[in-house]
């Protein structure tokens, strides 16, 4: 019942007016003009409202099953990802070499939400691989890179991460799984690991997964993990199919939703595989593989946030109920559409707001990654490392409390599962958990990204709205409506980040029992500052006598909306923060 | 996996400490000692753990089957009922002429919590029948209350609450299904009823449809609906069981969540019903029953976050991750439990001071619903009037967050069906949207209720929270921890108000935009109201001697963890109001 439309005017709107990317020197962004940058994310739009949305509620009725080993995916499903994989959708950032189309990451962004959006369990199949690819780029020899690269990037083989054991999560120090050498150079895998999303599965010739084990005799804890590249099966010198390795799913878990991917347990016994970079360096070839993931699971906060949204609007204009409270707006009808309703919009407002915020922060970042990644320019790096645990806590938060918003716009008919809102919801869910629970990424912001390089990111982030303001409040309509808002809410960011400094000193505590409130806060000022940023382009296209208007004043008016009724939570998170972690921490745990 | 214990010690507490009941001058309030109170939570709570918690997850995953126009609940579902039945607990409150056992409504509330954490779709099959109890009670003829009430009140019989059709749900002024009077003095109903709760089981003998029909030529509207009983079964004279009615369900729903309840669309053709009440004026009968329903959805949200909570509790006992950042606490393990984490404090205070908080309300305002009740206490009951929406709306809106709080705590588990922290989440997620969706509880409440007597259950309200303030602020470190933070979350809920009443006036918008805000801020407001005097409970506790010192202890601690860290929100909600309609109108319904 639920249908999608990628927001391509919305998508123009962000890479051109806002970012201006075609003026960028960043390499590869002068050819994204107005009418290639269309181009692709209209193809990628069809693609998600005629093939993958239909299969959406597809995958979340049937699921995946396991038969004699072997995963069947849902009706549907392995076709869908022909298209994705014959139309370069998969390669579309990749290196040429490897057989990539070689563009700036921005364009995999701005393509991807709509794949997510049209059906995320689905995409998550190639999202995965190309955090392995990623990895075995950085971190794998001339020789890695020739074997399973080309066959990454095309997604003829998918990739998979494999962390988590079943007693450790989070804590990768306590990991069991081990790597034996063998003569040959190879290593012998052996051990279990859970929650291995696409962990098998009949939609690729090969799976690869790179598996974090222990070498026995390696240093203790997080120091002694080394990553290995383990293939289902073992490829021939001339790159054809070899013997089947010694892995293999033994339980497909049973999910709250994105029933469409597999969740594996995968059971390596004696499993060959090879070292992918340094032995006992493999957290930091992970890291490579976990921040793309991150930013990508931080993306299908927004997409599912979109989605469920989209549906909103159309279900409020469409659904009669009660009248205007001003007068009936639709005096034929038996009722008025509820849109009418002042806190049906205030919903819908708050959906909106939220979706076209993030979406120019999902792209603004992207491009700072852009940045860092071919200008080896390290203040975009700082930052974007800085950014990376808000756009995944943030987004998959507000991800999932905006499609709960959504959700509730259709009433009683939003708990039916006919109607597809409830699929939004329990997809978006685990947004939140994978690649860092967000208490997690609250933790690496506030206890390892602020103080980074002696804090030179964050300081950076703060300069960059205060340019922005300082830059922009010659505009008197501008400073009263945005930029009067987003001083206030930066001042209370950084009045948090310095009561970190002055009191997490003293008991560390202090600074963890706020990191979870300081990573929303943040979140609001990024959206905070997208929106004056994006009022500020919008004034400047109506000043130029753009055409349509009604796009840029709409722009405007939800921008307002952010600023009045979002931004307004950072004093609350201020004051939460500074009340310290005596309140948090005073009941003792045996007490509870 | 989930387990689940009867809050019985902090049940007394609430009881005793906190509200003394057995020295209110309530009827029926003075036989409520320590030790009968403590039998009767015990005994639920037993039958809560052992009987209806292991069939909570039986009956998420079977769900219920239509076959043949017959509607076969889970395995294990009628005994339980059985049970439930057979010990009197449906009948506890109601009226010994009928079966009952005449116990106070506060007894009611403290035992369904249990049953509700435990079950909530098993234990909605006794909810309504609750209800329709109460609506013939009110509202019937002696020979109605004679023929229905005994079956109801043993729940022999059960109840259903018909009032959503599928064009109509919170505006049923357009309802279409009709009663055609006929000569024998009874209607002929025809029409269809969607969502009906129970509408159509296996678990008792007859159910009894309170249905809403317009009269042919009656006024048009909400005017012109009336409510009729309309049973399964016709009784004979005799009571028992004759021809089978013209009523059956057509479909059953598939849902999100309360899979063991069975959600059902309901075909009257020709049905026999019987007027309850007034003609044209079933709304008045039908409000009796669900103002009983709101209280009773509120607490659903309250049940599931407690049963939520104590799991969480329990696993961030017991898995261990990472280090406490102060020093080991569990040196000779691998890792710490979680719970010494800053992060997973937080959230678990959160849960905690919200459950607490939250039974403390819902008995307090049992206690003023039976001072209404049975004293006939107009103040009561202009007061318990204006609280029941911000009970439905905020605990359910509150249970969801705080189940899904409950699930983060246990990681890529919350996402696995088998650990039962999903459930949780999805069926405390139907209890924000039946028995009138939020946003209709913050229209309720700031449309008609904050206005309702000139305003007189408002300022009653307020003047409550004052006097409660000034008799207690010569108590140093309660009016620092506790009554100086309820005082300005309190003056943020009367400026909002004010706002209301000065800008609502020139443009009723202004209002409107703001009721979901006011709602949950007064939510925190009834919150704070109850952790300050709770805190004063503690301290007197402990100024007595009180033997069980790290209970009290943990009261005044989980306080003031409410005070620092929940109640701010309403500086938030304030700023949001006080921004006022523009920022959420201002966008034309076209430019979406």
């Amino acid at each position: 019942m639920p249908s999608y439309t990628a927001p391509t005017r919305d998508l123009q709107f962000v890479l051109h007016d806002l970012l201006k990317i075609s003026d960028s020197d960043i390499p590869g962004y002068a050819d994204l003009d107005r009418d290639f940058t269309a181009a692709i994310i209209e193809e990628a739009g069809r693609l998600s409202s005629e093939v993958l949305a239909p299969l959406n509620a597809v995958g979340d009725r049937e699921g995946c099953r396991l038969e004699n080993g072997v995963v069947r995916t849902p009706t549907g499903f392995r076709e869908a990802f022909d298209q994705l994989r014959e139309g370069g959708w998969t390669a579309l950032d990749c290196a040429e070499e490897y057989g990539g189309q070689g563009l700036p990451a921005i364009m995999r962004t701005a393509t991807n939400e709509a794949f997510v959006s049209a059906n995320m369990a689905l995409n998550m199949y190639q999202g995965l691989t190309h955090g392995a690819y990623l990895a075995i780029l950085h971190h794998g020899t001339e020789a890695q890179k020739a074997e399973w690269l080309p066959k990454l990037v095309s997604c003829e083989w998918t990739g998979t991460m494999n962390l988590t054991e079943p007693h450790c999560g989070t804590d990768l120090g306590l990991m069991r799984t081990k790597a034996e050498p063998q003569e040959d150079g190879s290593y012998r895998i052996t051990g279990q690991k859970i929650f291995i999303s696409a962990g098998e599965h009949d939609m690729a010739d090969n799976i690869v997964h790179l598996v974090l084990a222990k070498i026995p005799g390696g240093p203790d804890g997080i120091k002694g993990v080394s990553l290995f590249i383990v293939p289902k099966f073992l490829p021939n010198e001339d790159g054809s199919l070899g013997d089947r390795n010694e892995v293999s799913c033994g339980k497909l878990e049973e999910k709250m939703g994105i029933h469409g991917n597999a969740t594996c347990v995968m059971n390596y016994d004696g499993a060959t595989g090879w070292l992918l970079g340094e032995a006992h360096k493999g957290m930091r070839a992970m890291f490579t593989m976990m921040n793309d993931a991150r930013l990508g699971v931080g993306l299908q906060g927004l997409a599912q946030a979109e989605v469920a949204y989209q549906n909103a609007l159309a279900y409020a204009r469409d659904r009669l109920q009660g009248r205007d409270i001003t007068g009936p707006a639709n005096p034929e009808g038996p009722a008025d559409p509820i849109i009418v309703h002042p806190d049906v919009r205030r919903s819908l407002m708050e959906q909106k707001s939220f979706v076209e915020g993030a979406r120019a922060f999902g792209l603004w970042s992207t491009m700072l990654l852009d940045r860092a990644e071919t200008m080896h320019d390290a203040d975009a790096e700082g930052l974007i490392s800085l950014l990376t645990p808000v756009i995944k806590g943030f987004f998959t938060d507000r991800g999932y409390e905006i499609s709960t918003l959504a959700q509730q716009v259709y009433g009683g008919h939003g708990y039916i599962e006919e109607w597809g809102m409830s699929q939004y919801v329990r997809d978006a869910r685990i947004a939140m958990i994978y690649e860092g629970a967000n208490g997690i990424q609250a933790l690496d912001l506030v206890g390892r990204k602020l103080a980074a390089q002696g804090g030179k990111p964050a300081m950076a982030f703060f300069e960059l709205v205060k340019t922005f303001i300082k830059e922009n409040e010659g505009d008197a309509e501008l400073k009263a409506g945005y930029l009067d808002p987003l001083k206030a809410a930066s001042k209370d960011l950084q009045a948090a980040m310095m009561y970190f400094m002055a009191e997490g000193t003293k008991n560390p505590q202090n600074a963890l029992a706020g990191s979870y409130d300081f990573m929303t806060m943040m979140g609001h000022v990024c959206l905070g500052l997208m929106w004056a940023m994006m009022a500020r382009a919008a004034k400047d296209a109506l000043a130029a006598g753009a055409s349509d208007e009604d796009f840029y004043r709409a722009k405007l008016a939800t921008g307002r909306f952010y600023m009045a009724r979002q931004l307004p939570a950072t004093g609350m998170h201020l004051a939460r923060i500074t009340s310290g972690a005596e309140p948090v921490m005073a009941l003792e745990a045996a007490n509870f």
